[in-house]
């Protein structure tokens, strides 16, 4: 009923050591025979036969059918997965970078080679959101996904928000205790978010859109006056990326800070937890939330997805085979509170709307409403020193 | 790929008409031929020969592959399932009553006739927890599953607490908006959410256990004196089911009333919504959250449930050929409240420790600690009024 599982796992940090700690423990039918790691010079826990330097010993073994992928490099990660899938190897990847950057390619690989890929724990640790896109809402209309992908920065703004902690500390704090990078960008700058929406839009409405061309703008610029005019209004800051169908003939995506009010299901998720909300039309909303990183919790989601494996589980990107064509975009209107020092930002930005304008000394803002794409097209001036924008729902 | 589906459907309610209009809108490679409803004279708004109130028109007509049990009578829906199942047709119900009571049997019938029934609508409506228990969590040691998986009772205890209505008038209001039935035992006596703990643990942990054998008290015996208590304390009482690991080799399962405070997720939790809490080893705590009632959401677990039948869908009940033994079982010390009238009581309960204990001319309680074997025990005088006992987490 389930076929043996032969496994060759690159790299052996938190995720690999959790997972071969809790295979040791259950009777899977499966074994793994070689980890690849980069550093051969580093003590590790299992016997030394069982390591290797050279990324050939799992690729040209022809005993190992999957392939377990947990390094950082994504370019590295990217070509060995390819390669395995191309060699009639199954992939397991919780490489988030690596999969929203070349997921296309990637699926017309397994199609080719009838081979399979399977990344849950790169999208919100442990949270099963691809499997529910794929299993459970395949015949769904779904208005959007959206939600707190990033636990880092959902760490950095619960210490934010509800210890008035600086936001300088809370990063810091947020790093020791691994849940950031030592670069931190990929986190509270928005971009580990916009890779995982990517995912999702893929499975939740059946469309490739590169990272590349989706707006995100991070929380690394929030002030201690958003903090206050949040605080006022009783809402606080969430990073959120969205996916959205409008129209019912596109769909947009985009990572932004969103002010948050106690009606919302996400203004209670805290610290490293992550949360998806889904909108669909028949089920209504709901919610999934987790651990959305550290080495267990995506470690469960790479067991998951062995063990799904063993039953020839794979991915049938179901809503990428409807007739209904979506489209990309970013023509869409949304609300946002602006804090900006210079004025001429204000002309530049073109908005709809401004329905508040609040001049101060040390803190001007304006509330309106305002196209994605003028959004997108001065990111950079928006992402300057002494400016900060967020959603309003 | 897919199979075609040609289905009979039982009833024809709120689900199956909106279950209908649904399937209408999409290309799923499936058809509705029949269907068998009670009574004859209601208008329908589909062309009569759609209808019959003759189950044979469904069970004998071998081009009929797939059914569709949408009735509220358990036993009726049971003799149906069965007749269809050995019959070489599959199943998608929504009767968690019929599912819980015959759980062990309904597996038997499935794996000698090959045949598949799938339940995901009968347990907390939209929210795909059989699914996730199923496919998710197939070798993950999970510690315990509990939640808020009545959406009535749950709506009349936010009124309470929330908006101070009466529990009657919150009760009568629920029944208006067909939350509740027109008898309200099922829901706010603890039984509905029973059946579905029992259907859950078949899946978290590999035990069939019968529904009569497992301990409920609802919340019908609520005071004022009750939620006085709990709001001085900062609790909201809350209609909890548990199934939980004990000692590496029981679960014991049960429904109380909890006094839930705002660290819980369950706080949060407001009127007809459920919320499934799973704490799992490896993946850590996880919480699935939706509408748990209503024709709609519903519906959607329903179409997930024929839309997987497709593909030849069927739940392994996995955790079941696992070798590990699990036993069910009531020997477990809980900590709870108890408001009582008669001192006698108290004597009768045998608690373990008393660590609190007030009296007052129209109120006395305890707080303590006591075995669910004695809980048990004293269910009818529990269930008195003057009583009202709830756990304390």
């Amino acid at each position: 009923m389930s076929n043996k599982l032969t496994i060759g796992m690159f790299g052996f940090g938190v995720v690999g050591q959790g997972l071969y700690d809790i295979i040791k423990t259950k009777n899977l039918n499966l074994e793994i025979k070689k980890f690849v790691i980069k550093n051969a010079d580093k003590k590790r826990s299992l016997p030394a036969e069982l390591f290797s330097t050279d990324a050939e010993a799992i690729l040209d073994d022809p005993e190992i059918n999957t392939v377990v992928e947990l390094i950082d490099d994504a370019e590295a990660a990217y070509r060995l997965t390819v390669r395995a899938l191309k060699s009639g190897k199954n992939v397991v990847s919780a490489n988030k970078k690596m999969i929203a950057g070349h997921l296309e390619e990637l699926v017309d690989i397994q199609h080719e080679y009838g081979t399979s890929l399977l990344y849950e724990g790169a999208v919100c640790g442990s949270i099963p959101i691809i499997r529910n896109l794929e299993e459970y809402y395949d015949n769904e209309l779904l208005h959007s996904v959206s939600g707190i992908f990033n636990g880092s920065s959902n760490y950095i703004l619960s210490k934010v928000f509800n210890e008035n902690q600086l936001y300088a500390d809370a990063l810091k704090k947020a790093q020791e205790l691994g849940f950031a990078e030592t670069d931190p960008t990929l986190d509270v700058g928005g971009y580990d978010p916009k890779f995982k929406v990517c995912i999702v839009a893929s499975h939740a409405y059946g469309i490739y859109v590169k990272p590349d061309d989706v707006f995100n703008i991070g929380i690394d610029k929030l002030g201690q006056q958003d903090i206050r005019f949040a605080k006022e209004k009783n809402f606080k800051i969430k990073l959120i990326p969205t996916a959205k169908e409008i129209d019912g003939n596109k769909v947009v995506l985009y990572v932004l800070p969103r002010l948050v009010g106690k009606e919302s299901i996400l203004y209670n998720v805290e610290n490293e937890n992550n949360g998806v909300l889904v909108k669909a039309a028949f089920a209504d909303e709901q919610f999934f939330y987790g651990k959305g990183a550290g080495g267990h919790p995506t470690g469960s989601a790479v067991l998951s997805d062995i063990a799904a494996l063993r039953y020839g589980y794979r991915y049938e990107y179901k809503k990428h085979l409807e007739s209904s064509a979506l489209n990309y975009s970013q023509d869409y209107l949304i609300k946002v509170y602006l804090r900006y020092t210079d004025d001429q930002l204000i002309e530049k930005l073109n908005f709809s709307e401004i329905t508040e304008r609040y001049y101060a000394a040390d803190f001007k803002y304006v509330i309106g409403h305002i196209n994605l794409q003028q959004i997108a097209a001065h990111k950079a001036d928006l992402d300057r020193e002494g400016n900060f924008i967020a959603e309003i729902a």
